[in-house]
């Protein structure tokens, strides 16, 4: 399988990033945008989703109607999502429908209406948001769990809050849209049945005269990260935990990413036979990688019955730590061989693959070619991972539960 | 893009579906058992799921952690759900590591340990689930809705009763295992880089001499659906619908197919744009095509604000009652790109593409070509999907709604 990711970066700052995946028929893209919820003011808090969705309620010569037909009729599967730092756009349909589906993200990007009317429609489904998490406590916990990790606004939901919602005037919006959504630090990345050179061109056609305006990065406020407990009755107690590791421009960053991969990957990971198997304390357990341009982070999840949720929690925090006292060689090469599998799936799909080339250039200022993410997997062994978390030992943990009950724990 | 999908049933029953996709350097299995919860005796309900649990760990040469191993060192990204009719069994790695996963998947359903040792995590992690689904309303609803739509056994969900879970012995286990797992009407569909006669042959070898024993489908009992209010303090109502539609060996099946499509496909159809929309009802609402053997249904979630509640299910009726006065010609063009483009991204996974061709060889005995089923949306007339409505209109409605506060309606 050949693997070239080609790169222009436009006088604006707006870069485009072409997979070309010859046997296939389809094509994805994706469009990140440097205006998530991070860069809102706090009397608004959920602006950003708001807008993005009203940018999609009419834009250039369509309205609302007119425009989800358009792109209906193109046959685009497509999905936007606000978070904390960016907004992204993306979707993918048939190889021959991208050039006029990009046509229209156009319009969207640059020409949107933002229509007063749509409005209040638009608020309120932010609100139902807000309050469907309330009947979702898996969700939940995670949504403040992070909200309690990160300083803010690192750790910002794009929901918002019920007040900051409320409070959003179609000024609002388009001020926010007016000062954040341009084009300096944007990645258009697709992947599929397409030519470089055509992408090349209409991208410069549509976007190039568009005037760059970035705005600096909001700074994280000089904040700790503090535990909760949040009383709800719940017919099981959920568990959110979080702990800081490397970024992944860091040296580290695969030794950290293995020693998730012992804890989490695969039936045979620690946490699932330890804590869900062998003791059946919870039906689901993970534990992920979190990564920010300046920060990566152990995530973990999990939620069982409130009787058990103490030991739940107890032999949770025993895994977490335990593994800086050794990893099998044997556990270590069944990690390697997800990790391996898992990439080369990941290269079939144009959508994996528009979305991961996005996000190593926003990450990294680069495109990791495969070569390089599997001679790094390759190259994991037990004593670097271990020596990684002797380092950046699993400690000061976050810990968010929601539930009736609250539990103990030492930090 | 070619499509072919060789096929060979063995003498004891199991068929063997192979497609290969020669541009990938994956390849997906799936295995569909005729073993599901329909199969469960009233008071051990549960039991299909206990089992499949037990069936992976250990099994052949080994032990319950040595097979995790085993799976997780060829890479396999796995998934193992008891349904209502079939268990399935599934999941995709490298196609070089196909041959051996297959071996692996062998012992577990010829040679499982079922160890008694196990049962009591695994039932432990089986209440989980069960009471997990306390804290998911939106899932909930739908597993109430289908309890109440489908005569029994049809309906059933594979979490089972906590009574049912709590009184499994190992006996029923290893007896619901004799009885049912089993190779006649048992599909082993697989799609990726493979080549046919290899597979052919390690088929035969791993399932040729097994006995066929199968038991006849259970009969649906005499029972009619029922609509029901299920009390519960929730942040949303809950709402589930459901109603008849046609199976798919039936004539108007696309069109069927095709009017859920203008109901629900993409951000311009009628109920995410009259309800979602216009009105900011609710934040999430769908309809699907849900199918049997024997029948078709169509199934509609949404939910929303207990005082906007009556509001929300009143148009939603609205829309699935209008629907068979009229489809615009543009509406349906819209739907049929939606589909088509659906279809071919759905060729290029062979995740997908397995588990596709396994459902219409369950749903029909046969693959349907990729040529006939774009044939059959093509063909489809706004004048031909009303006329379908008007013989097998949208009425009957079976309605469970879970939340703070009962909703009026007309059946």
């Amino acid at each position: 399988m050949s693997q070239e990711v080609l790169q222009h970066t436009f006088p604006n700052g707006l870069t485009l990033l072409v997979e070309r995946m010859p046997h296939v028929r389809s094509a994805a893209f994706s469009i990140s945008v440097p205006a998530g919820c991070a860069y809102e003011n706090d009397k608004v808090r959920g602006l950003a989703g708001v807008m993005l969705d009203l940018m999609t309620r009419g834009a250039g010569q369509r309205d609302n109607r007119a425009l989800s037909l358009a792109l209906d009729g193109l046959g685009v599967d497509r999905s936007e999502s606000a978070g904390t730092m960016t907004l992204m756009l993306g979707g993918a349909t048939l190889a021959r429908n991208l050039a006029a589906t990009l046509d229209i993200y156009a319009d969207i990007l640059r020409r949107p209406h933002l229509p007063a009317a749509e409005l209040d429609p638009t608020r309120s489904l932010a609100l139902q948001d807000i309050q469907g998490l309330e009947d979702e406590p898996q969700a939940k916990v995670m949504v403040e769990l992070r909200k309690r990790h990160y300083p803010d606004p690192l750790g910002r939901d794009h929901r918002g809050t019920e007040e900051g919602v409320r409070a959003v005037t179609i000024d609002d919006v388009r001020k926010f849209y007016q000062r954040h959504v341009q084009p300096d630090g944007m990645i258009l990345s697709i992947a599929g049945d397409v030519e470089w050179q055509a992408l090349k061109e209409q991208t410069g056609r549509l976007f190039g005269d568009w005037k760059a305006s970035a705005l600096p990065e909001p700074k994280p406020r000089n904040e700790r990260p503090r535990s909760e407990h949040l009383q709800k009755e719940l017919d099981q107690t959920q568990i959110g935990i979080a702990y800081a590791s490397v970024p992944m421009s860091h040296a580290d960053y695969y030794a950290a990413r293995g020693a998730v991969g012992v804890l989490s990957e695969g039936m045979s990971s620690r946490l699932f036979t330890e804590v869900r198997e062998k003791y059946g304390l919870c039906y689901a357990i993970g534990a992920r990688y979190e990564v920010m341009r300046d920060r990566g982070s152990v995530v973990c999840y999990t939620g069982g019955r409130p009787e058990k949720a103490q030991e739940l929690l107890e032999r949770t925090l025993h895994e977490l730590k335990r593994l800086a006292s050794g990893i099998e060689e044997e556990e270590l090469a069944r990690v390697k061989a997800g990790l391996k599998s898992a990439l080369i799936m990941r290269q079939e799909s144009t959508s994996a693959r528009a979305a991961a080339n996005s996000s190593d250039w926003y990450l990294l200022g680069r495109v990791r070619p495969l070569g390089e993410i599997q001679a790094a997997v390759d190259g994991l062994m037990p004593a670097k991972i271990v020596e990684h978390l002797r380092a950046v030992p699993a400690k000061d943990f976050t810990i968010v539960t929601l539930g009736p009950a609250s539990l103990k724990y030492e930090k």
